[in-house]
């Protein structure tokens, strides 16, 4: 049996996550031991409120952070979230020589080489599994099962509170504003939903998928952020209608920059496209089967081919899970010596802004029922370039709907289409504009 | 850029996998110095028959694999698969302190308790994500981000070439002969397809992935092993009637040993069950839309819930893709010191045999159209202590079809009911026989 001394461990934060850390650690602690090689041990917890009532050793509470970081523990795992103060708590650790563990994603998002540089000042491991996908392993393949190949493509629902507000939206009609209630009530979203339902969130786990990705460094303002307040009925039941469904995708690619944009471009570059944005996807494809507060990430590489990995992506015990795979991983490091893969930003690739990025629109139309009206907004498309894949026109008693769906073209021009089609005299409303993702260009 | 001297390596076979990694070292070799932190070299190549065509370099090819081994190499790549020569040749690389990678899966169901052992006294890694489920990263989230946790079952369809004749026998309805020979026909199929089609290929990938999951030593010789031969067309299409498909499933769960089998008893000690069958599955079942030849793996796990893992389990790039992942890792550890997780088998779970483990039993039968029918074969079941889930019987003219669905029993118990039934004079013939999962018990 183990005969290394102890691995002991700082735990700063105790809400849903930290409760099921000190559970996990208290109930496997033998599992643990013999996994490690030596005990884990829990020396202290750091929380502001000490006598808010927890189911952890009330002797292990304090509320000195910094002291318990500061005092003879060998790893911190961090899960306070937000930046300050743990930003500074997990830069002293990592100073100090002490491996950290988190599960904070804006965190990472804004400070990875920061934090990377310490790490690798120091010598010590910076494992964050669970700041993405709650206990879905997908870091870990990243950053290691797919090091020796190329990504070209990651592109998943990583938020679970919009994922429960699409899903409810399209199962029942419901507006966004009704659904998003229902979510409050059920305890899906916060009480202020903005992190989520902006794509905050999002965006600062898309950082995190592409900077492993593409070994790169990315952070949140390299992320093109759209949310999914202005997801209206219609834009589902528009979906609906063409055999598609509206999710919030997060999705980072590898694509030409500096060409014209249209991708096969000898005079571009490699770069990176990095978003998050609300898209309609074909029933058939399999995130459109990831319902409610389950996440799911497609990953696509040259030799790996497509891949999905599935699973809660939120919550105490699952995001627990994902804290204590990577407690195990850099307790083993310290009993058997060596370390985690560092940081990985050599390729540096150049962002592509969301204008260049070729994507494909659907645009529903409330137009006139009369002659030449597909031939107006027809020439709208021609001239700025974009080619139409598809059109669906019906007519009404008074006036006729018109659904666009074109080829693949950048989104400036796609913006600059719709504005000038709204001004069309024929037209008497823009429905509904949207991406859409998941199908052959 | 890299400082430290270039990782030497020896790649032992050169088929379809070996080829790939060639390709993939030779094509990525300055992302893999950078991903690394020292270039990876091909130091050579053994094959047996070096005239063959290939597209590698003619000067790195031998055909003395031990010299190449014993050579001034770093790590050891093995793709030539089977138990001989490969076992020795790893041996002697692990034995040497030269960590060894390899896609060979029978080798690992048989010998990874020596092959682990030379490793360990060396100090040497031994990676072996390729075998199983081709590129899908799946072992090593089963032994690095959920060593955290308690993973309690993993069950997925691993095998491509009996998925893809299952597949192809649902939405035909031919028989299981013409099937494979279709299969066969457009490669999907070896010529003598005996170690796919009656589950040894799944049976090895089943004992590699319970000795990750649970901790324990898992041979070959532990599985319960049942092939596709003789599934039938009738076999399909009563799943289908019943709103289920029928895919071969790997099975590897936490069950209670020494009770009586039905799982709450609690005079039992925990142990596994290990086991490879055909079952049916519903169609909303996410393991039932996964057709072809892909692999898809699902693990449920105390905190972290369920999870899927799915991709391309088969084929020369994918393979080499997992290859590739494993031999960053072993280099990295070899640039900046430490090692991967060592086998852990310090669980040692009995392995409980398939008599005794609980399962669910479809039952279809042509029964005689008269009074009394139901109330003889459902004697049978109570006589056997077998409870009926679900029953449905339907009269024809000169007979009635009588298909029955069982709880959960020991799988003796419904063997011993389904021989008494067939024996009935009242059932013309056991039309189908097969086993149910992924539903509630």
């Amino acid at each position: 049996m183990p005969s290394h001394k102890p691995i002991r461990v700082a735990l700063l934060g105790c809400g849903t996550v930290g409760t099921e850390v000190v559970r996990l650690l208290t109930d496997q602690a033998a599992d643990l031991a013999a996994r490690v090689g030596a005990p884990v041990e829990l020396a202290g917890i750091a929380v502001r409120k000490p006598n808010k009532h927890r189911e952890v050793p009330a002797d292990l509470l304090t509320t000195d952070a910094a002291a318990l970081v500061a005092s003879d523990v060998d790893v911190v795992v961090e899960v306070i979230g937000g930046i300050e103060p743990a930003r500074t708590l997990l830069l002293d650790a990592l100073r100090a020589g002490k491996s950290a563990v988190t599960a904070n994603k804006a965190l990472l998002a804004e400070h990875t080489a920061e934090l990377s540089a310490a790490a690798d000042a120091s010598g010590a491991d910076l494992y964050f599994e669970a700041s993405v996908a709650g206990a879905i392993p997908l870091l870990r393949p990243l950053r290691e099962s797919l090091a020796g190949d190329r990504i070209t493509r990651v592109m998943g629902i990583v938020n679970g509170t919009t994922n429960f507000i699409l899903s409810g939206m399209d199962s029942t009609g419901a507006s966004y504003g009704e659904t998003l209630e229902e979510a409050t009530r059920l305890g899906y979203a916060e009480a202020d939903p903005t992190a989520d339902v902006d794509g905050f969130d999002a965006a600062s786990k898309a950082a995190i998928l592409a900077s492993l990705a593409f070994h790169t460094r990315v952070t949140a303002a390299d992320v093109h952020r759209e949310g999914i307040a202005s997801v209206s009925a219609a834009d589902i039941a528009a979906a609906k209608a063409l055999g598609r469904i509206v999710k919030l995708l997060a999705i980072c690619e590898r694509v030409p920059v500096g060409g014209d944009g249209e991708g096969a471009d000898a005079g571009a570059t490699e770069g990176i496209s990095v978003r998050v944005h609300p898209a309609m996807i074909p029933r058939s494809h399999p995130l459109a089967g990831v319902n409610g507060a389950f996440n799911a990430v497609f990953v696509e590489a040259d030799a790996a081919g497509e891949m999905m990995f599935y699973g809660q992506g939120a919550g105490g015990a699952p995001t627990a899970s994902a804290v204590l795979g990577d407690l195990v991983a850099v307790a083993r490091n310290l009993v058997q010596g060596g370390r985690g893969p560092r940081e990985s930003a050599y390729a540096g690739l150049p962002s592509r802004p969301m204008g260049q990025t070729p994507t494909r629109y659907h645009i529903s139309l409330d137009v006139a029922d009369r002659a030449g009206v597909l031939s107006q907004v027809a020439a709208v498309f021609a001239e700025h370039d974009v080619s139409i894949a598809a059109v669906r026109q019906e007519g009404r008693v008074d006036d006729a709907s018109l659904v666009v769906v074109t080829h693949a073209a950048t989104d400036a021009a796609l913006r600059s289409t719709v504005d000038k089609i709204g001004g069309l005299p024929v037209v008497r409303e823009v429905v509904s504009v949207m991406r859409v993702e998941g199908e052959e260009t």
